[in-house]
């Protein structure tokens, strides 16, 4: 293991000192991000907003790596997280004069949540699992990752499970409930439960409220995005490094 | 496409500024880099030397990565690559106070020889090769790699065949000598016709020649590296920018 004094000694991380306030949308597929994503385009012009990168994971130089994946995952979940997490990393550490910016999910979520369920259900073995977890390991001394406010959009497997049935994008034609199960239940030991590293603080949001309602939901983390910026919070990379116990979570 | 500009707001690569003058032996297998990596033993107070990582390959938190990949290419060439280019680039940039450093292979190798012969006989399928791709291009963009000169233990790949049937090492005893040509050909390709890009000058040596008569070409060797660190070119990472055309290559 690298004592403190060697990390020191490897320099800087990239992109550290180079990014504005970033906020974070985490949540289970169909628990609205895209939507809560769209609410914030009004602000376009002082936001960068990044959906999650899904374009790129459907054409790497002509391959469709989700559909590979959704189709034969024993054999593709590995090349096909390896991918996601470099997708990720190109947001996160993208260049941006903008005073905030706005992800749909993070390395943490892949980590955390989608490279755990892969593993929990046999589509990564443990030689791939193991490799991934290397990999975010080094990227965690090596890249700096900003965070300073992630958003839980909060639902029950449930109720995302019918919002997919009536939206019906292609790919998750095939999203079985128990699936949208597991991955909440990695969501909620991340988010609520604290079981994993907590790298910034966490407004969870009450994503079972139908459209009408939820505006109500945006208001308050639009009150509390801006609040943290006019209070200059913007490149202040050292957010990130709060210890666990110094994070806090508010309810709704 | 990031333009200069975006790139330079992105801040420094990781591990910029943080590395010595560094030598990467590069050649086949059964060329003689293990033998070359013992004749700097001597000067081990002043420095890093740093042997290919196999022993790490063999035990990824207990799964032996290198083992699954010459039973079962197809399924775990992607897999191994992605953690040999890790196991790669923590040797890159790995903190030391020494002057020197010399590394056995290096993400070029690994980049130019072994990934690519391995997307050509189709261990790698396209949709892995392209994620690999990808990351070797972020990587370009975060990481600093230092390479200031890469020492080429040229072979025959009959004369490379021989040795290795003479050492028999268990994970080498069924490499056909048709493999030995590939990589060969690969390593002529980047060192000798530059149809890659070149990143720091070669150094190429007749590493045909017999043990004996090889001390003489180490100590060229020797004398090169030295000499260029008397000049006062530790510490230079801008010596990797060289443009190609700014590189020499010496012969034998």
């Amino acid at each position: 293991m690298a004592t403190a004094k060697e990390c020191i000694s490897k320099g800087q991380k990239f992109a550290q000192n180079t990014q504005p306030y970033t906020v974070l949308i985490e949540g289970n597929i169909g628990s609205g991000k895209t939507t809560f994503l769209n609410y914030f385009q009004k602000y376009k012009n002082e936001v960068t907003l990044i959906t999650e990168p899904v374009e790129k994971w459907r054409n790497v130089n002509g391959v469709n790596l989700l559909d590979k994946m959704y189709k034969d995952p024993k054999k593709w979940a590995m090349p096909f997280q390896s991918y996601v997490t470099l997708t990720l990393l190109q947001a996160h550490t993208a260049a941006t004069d903008k005073k905030l910016k706005i992800l749909e999910r993070s390395i943490y979520s892949a980590r955390y949540c989608f490279v755990e369920n892969m593993y929990r259900n046999g589509s990564l073995e443990p030689g791939m699992y193991n490799t991934l977890q290397e990999w975010f390991k080094f990227i965690d001394e090596a890249i700096h990752v900003q965070a300073d406010l992630i958003i839980y959009l909060r639902t029950s497997p449930e109720v995302a499970y019918e919002r997919i049935r009536e939206r019906a994008r292609s790919e998750e034609s095939c999203v079985p409930l128990k699936y949208l199960q597991e991955l909440h239940e990695l969501h909620e030991d991340w988010l609520i439960h604290h079981r994993r590293p907590q790298h910034c603080k966490v407004l969870v949001m009450d994503a079972d409220l139908k459209l009408e309602d939820i505006i109500s939901e945006y208001q308050r983390s639009e009150t509390s995005i801006f609040d943290a910026i006019s209070r200059g919070h913007e490149h202040k990379p050292e957010a990130v490094l709060v210890s666990p116990s110094k994070c806090y979570r508010s309810r709704p």
